[in-house]
């Protein structure tokens, strides 16, 4: 019997898109306003998603204080009011697209937590774009 | 060929994060705030989650109106401006976590509703932390 | 590794539930207000969910502006401030619920969508009435 | 020492803007979309905001039930599911714009609201589009 | 040139409608469900609204980290995961109505907030019923 | 007569804020982690209220449509996936704190409308920080 139990956190960044193999007319062209050699910015939305039995005396999946702990010290800290291209090693030769992000995400949080639970990620990049990632 | 129609229902609910079987101290540490004897509350949202096929003559899976009558009578009318530790016979022995909210209004639909639809429960605590569970 | 990115489009549109295989009388009785004659209508949400692999080269599983383009050609120009029962062919002779909305948008998207994507629907009516569809 | 209480509101709607003295090709110009003949609909969200002092006895600036009840009856009963052109008296010659269809509600509810209140609207036709009337 | 900066809070509490001076039955009728002796709850969200000048030297009318600490600790520290009736002194003889709320939310934070700012209340109990207050 | 309409836009941009005046130090106690020389960045959303009387030809207070295109013109195509201290001009010389930003769109769109009209704006930075101007 396995309950799903979620977070929602936000961070704010500022990103760039770019390919480095490309010159610099194909990554206007494919990448479009999201190419500003000056970076632009998003609030992120992030859902981590935990699955897992409930634990008879808690009642609790997991205790959410612990995750937001997890979340906050591997991610958000890391993250939070960063240029992601800049200041976040993981994207140092990773295009920080929304997928991106999140599988980079989820394999910071896959190894910080309890192999008993599943994990799932949602990231928000705007209110009308957003990406899902299961580890699948 | 399977539609899932969900409806959004939400009620308010004082409750109380209490394990009887620990002391107090540990209830504290654990709980924290929700642990708080004169209890708290939340806006509770729910999202009822019912698969099934499209029946030919109406173009629905199942009547809103019909699962709507159903939630309010077996669980909004009992839960809806009510202590859950003291009001709801299921909590009496059950800590009223988010989690066991959500396997116990699972139950409660289960029963009046047909078992040729798939059931699915997405329980809303607050923005930030909601679960979800579907009977597996 | 399989990631899904997801478009949110607004369409505002009218529509009016009937089955002209019954008399009046039953299609009030079903379908209550939204049986009647001189049609209402909703902001329409709908929400593509396509599942790739990401790109190498771009970080992208589909470029969004291609997926928008798509979207818009083939369902948003189609149905926005339109009136479904009148305006689109497909409910000709289909009843405009949500359900078949959901199962009409994602046949035209699986035409449309190369098959190395799998594709799933979500289609709010309102903010407390949705549906979602994978195709299966 | 004022109070405003504030009640939300939702009723879903068919609409068609269009002007009678016009020509066909100027209504279309003007109006685009929004004058197809076949009307195209919203879910319109009402915001009604009573002003007034609290009253000692309950708390209350007024009981949201008795204003809930004031709006079911006058508004919501009458738009709810209709068609604003054909179904509602007065747009029978008034353009069922938000500015309009926002001052129509103002003056029912004003007539029926005790004079001892203030009354202001907020109308929302979509996400992006709202307006605000407070009879002044 | 006076600039609002708003700060968007919540908190999460226990609460009952009651008039002392009333009899049990007239309790019931007037507040309702709201009257449970076992009390129920919300998810209170608060907007906390502050108007002056802009510094010239920091582009801020107020730090909001500043005003953050202000709020959390005369108002979230003492408001949330608490039932307002049996904990909070301000409502040992006054009713927690949504209006008295933000009355009381308003004098604390007006005690707190230096003169030269003008400030306003918006306190929302539920997504539908909500409520302003600005001290006039 | 006066009714306000209001247009919610979107901008995705990066911004830093900084005091040129002062040293590094006084700038990070000051501005914290949005001091980041990096920049970070936002999902900045603009409302646009604009006051005035209802045109008796179109129902109209002003066209949305021309309201958009005033907008789009002024601030979203020169703010939108843009760096607002490098790549916006009314910025070289002001801090882009959501204070100034608020001021420099109002004026901007000040220019562009109609005396006729009165004008207001709300800025929201993130979800739980916004700020509102109306050139008073």
């Amino acid at each position: 019997m396995k309950v799903t139990v979620n977070r929602r956190i936000t961070f704010n960044a500022a990103h760039r898109l770019n390919n480095p193999a490309w010159d610099e007319e194909t990554n206007k062209r494919i990448f479009g306003l999201c190419n500003n050699p000056n970076y632009h910015g998003h609030n992120y939305v992030l859902i981590v998603k935990v699955t897992g039995d409930i634990d008879r005396e808690t009642g609790y999946v997991i205790d959410l204080k612990i995750l937001k702990d997890i979340v906050d010290q591997s991610v958000t800290d890391r993250f939070d009011h960063r240029n992601l291209n800049l200041d976040v090693t993981e994207f140092k030769n990773l295009n920080p697209t929304a997928e991106n992000i999140a599988v980079v995400v989820w394999n910071i949080l896959r190894e910080k937590l309890d192999s008993k639970f599943d994990l799932s990620i949602v990231l928000y990049e705007t209110e009308r774009n957003f990406v899902e990632f299961s580890g699948k």
